[in-house]
């Protein structure tokens, strides 16, 4: 049975895209309130292997997951795109009369900024996670409080649905990255299956070295799906470039990172994987 | 005197932004509650100019306002870079002891995850501004309340200040624009002084259109100082492209625009100002 470390508590988001991912598999959940749990999990024991949120279409990168990917010994071996849909939930005995207070985490708190500008005197309070926010209201018996998570995590802590999809955009999708112990790579994705990577490397201050790089990939055949300048903290307004890239032929990208290193400075691949062509509805099975 | 349009109350770091952008200028702040009303005010009145935070050393890009200002009828006429420091107050009355709740804007709390984590009792609540927070709970004298905003805040409003410089990382920076209706931006920003510019654009679906379009920036010797593809709401994994340059003639850079044209689509240039090279630390002085 594998043991995948998720942010989050039972019925949130990232426990639906691991039953998702690990589909026809027997997986057993870690529930950590922070990514940083996460990778301390793998970190203590190789066999566990993490989900992570890492880019939504409506908030963007996730830039904290990039650096703790970044700075962890772990490498990507996956990907599953999601479609996210909230709904807001309260005990059974209280009413939109009722509620004073509502609780998500703060991504889902501004996914559903129009929802909540349309409910002033309902008052935003962080949690660390959505589903864990409607097990925390259910178990503590909060009364007037109301949780934001998806409709599976609510009816799973029995609790009553409100009103379902507020999230202010429909087309709301997150994509998690499957990541590891290197060690484990092999085994949980084979390597013929691979076509896809993600790449940070940092540039020297030389004009024209992001398009040098570019070109080299594009000479190639590596196709760009991804790139993001993201600060480097410490040396304001210096960048590490996080790019994904897709390709057919894995020698042939290979060859493309032997080409590219000597223009790069700190170029570290973050994982090779299978590209998540589709997205997904949620289809929860309690587990 | 200058009327600016801000999100965020006076004490703001909209407002210190926007004393220090127009140092020895009077100026008239126009105090919005969301990013669409300053929009709204400049649209309304053509010589109203605004102000808007567009990306952050620690938190990222402000994506939602990079979609306001691409679906805007402004242009950008100018930047300005702001050291962020938090501190956290209350009322004079309260303490320690007897603060149980923290407001704050969502971004401010983000950069202060540590020391919220370091504070497990004291709940997180969401608000529209950080200065605002303050205001709120000095005007209506909530007990037990505590706001996140810069200590310059803290005393207009008469809060104590529990702790300062409690954001997790200290190189915080916040960088600003000056959008402006486009028939004004000539009178704000002389022509001769422009050497930055901010693009967007989408792309082909074909292989190696970014890295034809950036090599023929690198050509016309345009510089890139930041790039971000970011998802085209409702289509899922197509993006846009975000691109600053800056460049040392005006005409070069001109022409490279008309040369990249026919290579995007939906090209848009969201401005051209001075690019500011430096970071400014706070110094406020009531309006």
């Amino acid at each position: 049975m594998k043991r995948i470390a998720i942010q989050g508590a039972v019925g949130s988001f990232h426990d639906i895209a691991a039953h998702q991912y690990f589909n026809n598999e027997q997986i057993q959940l870690i529930c950590c309130s922070t990514f940083e749990q996460v990778f301390e999990n793998i970190k203590r024991d190789p066999t566990v292997i993490g989900m992570l949120a890492i880019e939504n279409t409506i908030a963007g990168s996730l830039l904290h997951n990039y650096e703790l990917l970044r700075d962890s010994s772990t490498t990507i071996v996956g990907e599953h795109k999601l479609h996210i849909e909230h709904s807001i939930c309260c005990l059974p005995e209280d009413s939109w009369d009722t509620v004073r207070e509502v609780h998500s985490h703060p991504v889902a708190l501004m996914q559903c900024r129009g929802f909540l500008a349309n409910h002033p005197a309902l008052k935003a309070v962080e949690a660390e996670d959505t589903a864990g926010a409607a097990e925390l209201i259910a178990r503590q018996q909060c009364r007037g409080w109301a949780a934001i998570c998806n409709a599976a995590a609510a009816k799973l802590y029995g609790m009553k649905i409100l009103q379902e999809s507020i999230e202010d955009n429909k087309h709301n999708f997150t994509r998690f990255l499957v990541v590891s112990n290197p060690n484990k790579a092999d085994f949980l994705r084979p390597l013929e299956t691979v076509n896809k990577a993600s790449l940070v490397f940092s540039l020297p201050h030389e004009e024209g070295s992001l398009s040098q790089v570019l070109s080299i990939l594009y000479f190639y055949k590596i196709n760009l799906t991804k790139i993001q300048s993201l600060p480097i903290i410490g040396h304001e307004w210096e960048y590490m470039f996080y790019v994904d890239v897709t390709f057919n032929n894995l020698t042939r990208y290979r060859q493309s990172i032997d080409a590219i290193m000597p223009l790069t400075k700190e170029l570290k691949v973050l994982g090779e994987y299978k590209d998540d062509g589709k997205q997904t509805d949620i289809q929860y099975q309690a587990c």
